[in-house]
């Protein structure tokens, strides 16, 4: 009868749906939600449940959006001649965190993988065509994760925005800062090289 | 403008004070839950919330219950000759993977700590004493933790339930199994040497 108790499994097996919740830690968290204050446990459910129904997306760039406006679309400060294409609202939030970019976005919600059924319909890029006739974009910056779905989906991208007039970039690859070349693979030091410029 | 949006915001907060989930393992969460369907995060509020108002106290022994008595107290083919001491529910669950013991348990939901003002009547001693009296006990096996309030509150309980005639045991203190020597502490070697036992 080593048995845990159902409302604990419960927890247990919902928590353990979450990246990085492995078996033992949704167990661990469940024991620890079990002796939580009522209260507390109350705040964290509605804070999840409320915050879920809350989150909006962009009409124009489909980030994550409190209304029907994000913070950065909404923003006059923001320079609205570059575009920065990347896959998950999450990618938006990371490039943010550099507090260097000062352009707008474009949020994919996916990449091209014609493997799992995911063409050019099934991601945002009909949202980016309409927005390269109505904004003054100069540039749009593929930011897409350099992965094959990503690589695929900059190509694909940069072909059909190209023939348009619209300056299409890509971010480099190449060793990542605090990286080791000991431990790079070949393909990164490849495009390391490859991506080289002159300093001094 | 690099703020994330309010609800995610508040999502990380209180993700943020579950135990091993720090502010970015709680903001990664965060756009993880909100990028879950919407039935799904449904699922995990409601689990972490009505998980945690079904969680009783068994009445015997202070463990985790759905109702009012534990599975163990309930449960007739288990020894109630012994009772294992412990200071948590979390303890009774790691003493029952053992899969090995047989016999009940009693939780004091807490151990002795003058500094924190927890002294006698602030843990479930009380209620460990009347069990001595109604069940037929033989044993009390002390299974504090081996910290300084465990061992306080292991030879407070020894002191008061010898005169009683009943036989307190402590678990054993030693080098835990794949351990290293060169490793452990001196004190846990002494315990280990102390609690030497004959071979071959």
């Amino acid at each position: 009868m080593s048995e845990i108790i159902e409302p604990i499994a419960n927890m247990a097996s919902e928590l353990n749906r979450l990246p990085g919740i492995g078996k033992k830690t949704a167990q661990r968290l469940a024991y620890f939600v079990a002796s939580m204050p009522l209260e507390d446990v109350r705040s964290l459910a509605v804070a999840l449940w409320e915050g879920r129904k809350a989150i909006r997306f962009c009409e124009t760039c489909g980030n994550y959006a409190a209304s029907d406006t994000c913070a950065i679309c909404g923003d006059p400060a923001r320079h609205n001649g570059q575009i920065c294409v990347v896959r998950d609202p999450r990618d938006v939030a990371a490039m943010e965190r550099m507090h260097e970019y000062t352009g707008l976005y474009h949020v994919l919600h996916g990449t091209l993988s014609p493997m799992d059924g995911i063409g050019p319909d099934q991601i945002r890029i009909k949202e980016l065509l309409s927005r390269l006739e109505t904004e003054p974009v100069e540039e749009v910056i593929l930011a897409t994760n350099p992965d094959v779905e990503g690589e695929a989906t900059a190509s694909y991208l940069a072909r059909l925005l190209k023939p348009m007039g619209v300056r299409c970039t890509r971010i480099a690859h190449g060793v990542p800062v605090g990286g080791d070349l000991e431990y790079t693979d070949e393909v990164t030091l490849q495009k390391a090289l490859e991506g080289r410029r002159e300093i001094g």
